[in-house]
């Protein structure tokens, strides 16, 4: 018996979310969705607590939480869903979370609270163009192949995968494709402007330009026309940095740290 | 010339700011406050896309953002400032930043912004106790150490610290220790309540415990007197998931990606 | 040519808001709406200033703004609609807004906005009890015969209507009365409540208890089964005051105001 | 024995409430300060009704609140302090609160709703010009002389009185004088701008000029050189006009209601 936990950061009445939702329906026991009221992209993994967070039943196996959506997959999974989930699904976000945007992403976040939660866990986007989002439904297969596989054989627990999925039809997407994060351009400047009353705000600006986006990128993968699948980490020690670090400190308590 | 750039995610009338401050302005030629115009605690990474952000100049190198530590870092240093800064250093926060709490930190978040744009970064936390916090000077007197050192000797581009330093006046502090975070056990459970009309809300339960603060973790070295030093990355590739995750794929590619 | 503009404080998606749309559709030969991106009960008159406000076409003739009551019929009025309408009805809110609530909703402040800007306008409200709301379609038909005869017989530019209408199928409701507003009895106290971490918060108690509600209140005209129609006013002076105060105040400049 | 409850929209940081309190705090007993964590300019009586309010002490007599200015009112007297003040007074504003702005006004509202609780109210506000604020001792003034009057010789329970202040050395400043709130030209068009998406947005323009501030207005009196105080109410029924809209409902229940 599977039970799934879906979530999002585009929210409850996002086409995404609905397709993801009636896509995994098709192959797994139970179904429950746990979104936010509204919009929360870049809600990255911001967790609400300085107020308590209001959740509403929508029908069955439908919530609407007012919070982020690290917000949503705690509340469900510590308190709201009385069975426990087996696995964590957020997406489909309509764009890619590929490269350092991910560090941003509100989809990539609420599967990363599943995993810290105790469960598997993906986060599952779509690239679109200029045309906007249109194939949901080959992200929405791609999701559900990769959630069958990952039934049968599970990955490390400290695992989750951060899928993107190139907006063409299910028969045109090439395979699938394990990736590292490729890496941006510095983001562009941010844009200035000034109210009516001449106080200066600040638009931020467009991310920059691929700057490592060569052959074992999610950038390159999803180019050529496969679905990336990126593993990621939630701990977020640098373990190769750690002797280099403990080098560089002990220059520091040679010096003697009670003093200055 | 050396020219620090300061945030912090609780705000630009938080007591931890202001001292890390003064501490550093002794140090270095010039000292740039960006914060945020209230307590951002818990905002993560995230990042404001849906509306500009509002900067207030509050005199001579201080600057009031309304919006997130990840967007004070962000504007300051892609258009506020007319000069880059040489470093972004973030904190003091008000309590401890370590183990799993790192990912909803905006203190980390700053730093990691920071790294982003290009620049050393590091995040300095004051772990106290029942009676508040007492001893920020420790704090400053630390970051101001270790920016020192970081300017003399630099560290790889790609990793910034997360500064935790004991509650303890200076002379009682042990040294520095490089660590790697901890891990808690899973959070406690939400918290349920009404509210007047009956609706059901939920707050936020406490972390769960300490399940891995033996010796090397972060938890360990403050709790043994020493400020603990983590290299933390913001590259969240799991690399050494990579070979698995593609013996994984590899299945799902045989299988026929077109076809389900 | 009748053009009518329609908003709540309910939201874009709240039923009110769409079956009021429909009933006055088939009277006028326009209908827009502009409304909220989500439930904003209790706004009262509060107006954007800090920040631009995201306005987003859903359609033909459908607005979605992310803002407050006022800020909707404010930029549909002065900048979104390419044709000025020619009324304003701002609903169906689900729940009374009657005696002195009023001054808190955010239905009414969509139609008091609507007049500042020069047009005649209404707020129509459902009044539902345990049961919850049932008979939309009874305040649209109430809300339908009162724009027509508006525009057959306008009332003076300086006075909006508020309508409350019982929550009874068409059939039984007994006619329209004028009324004015009744009085609630002190508001109840704020329900204290602790966070997990022990920092205080308060609820909002309920409203008090009818205080003055008998014949010629709102109060008392619904409870009879009538439609309440209450001519509300923009213009807070309160004129019957002025000789008082200005008695009250001759004693003031007597005592010579430059002094003290 | 006279006990003062301060509150206003401008926050609690603001300078204009700091010299309120100073200023009042010499002629009572007791002053206590319940004001918003920031800026809530535009809040007009808006309450929270979706949430808990959290309320941190600070000191002696002085309450932050996280939210609007009539959450604030409503909090210290209905739960937060132990007695109930004497008065509620609403200030210093950072700018006039005249004419139809009165009816966003957070500043106004704070002293509304501490009528609504059965306290006399006032709101205070200073009439700055292009260099900024700075007279505010002579806003406090005023408030002082008022206050003491009030307490003397009490106004009707359903009056507040809106207080504006020139902003001039109190040896300028000719007297005080009762007035009618003003009206302005309709607002100016809403001020559009697309986000780096292509996204549309609005700022509100801003307010339209005086067209009627003569003899008698509020914009009159501060421009003479004069305190201005309008006695405003809270119950917005337009009882001038219940005759004539019961002549105009009359038709329609003539037309039989049930029957369309």
């Amino acid at each position: 018996s599977m039970h799934i936990l879906i979530s999002n950061d585009d929210g409850l009445y996002a086409p995404g979310i609905r397709l993801l939702s009636e896509g995994l329906a098709k192959h797994c026991d139970r179904v429950t969705v746990v979104a936010p009221d509204r919009d929360r992209s870049g809600a990255s993994n911001s967790l609400t607590l300085d107020q308590p967070i209001r959740v509403e039943r929508q029908g069955e196996g439908v919530y609407k939480v007012y919070g982020t959506p690290t917000d949503c997959v705690h509340v469900a999974i510590t308190g709201v869903l009385e069975a426990e989930p087996d696995m964590v699904v957020s997406g489909i976000n309509a764009g890619a979370n590929m490269g350092d945007d991910v560090l941003y992403s509100g989809t990539v976040a609420a599967a990363m609270e599943g995993r810290f939660l105790g469960l598997p866990a993906m986060a599952v986007s779509l690239s679109y163009g200029r045309e906007g989002p249109r194939h949901y439904e080959s992200a929405a297969r791609a999701a559900t192949i990769l959630m069958r596989r990952l039934v049968a054989e599970p990955l490390p627990a400290d695992t989750i995968l951060n899928v993107n999925v190139p907006d063409l039809p299910w028969e045109e997407i090439k395979g699938f494709e394990t990736t590292r994060l490729g890496h941006r351009h510095r983001s562009e400047n941010v844009i200035p402007l000034e109210d009516p009353r001449g106080r200066p705000f600040y638009w931020i600006g467009p991310p920059g330009g691929e700057q490592d986006n060569g052959p074992g990128t999610d950038f390159n993968a999803v180019r050529k026309g496969y679905v990336s699948v990126t593993p990621i980490h939630v701990d977020l020690t640098r373990y190769q940095a750690l002797d280099q670090v403990s080098h560089w400190i002990e220059a520091l308590n040679g010096e003697g740290a009670g003093e200055e």
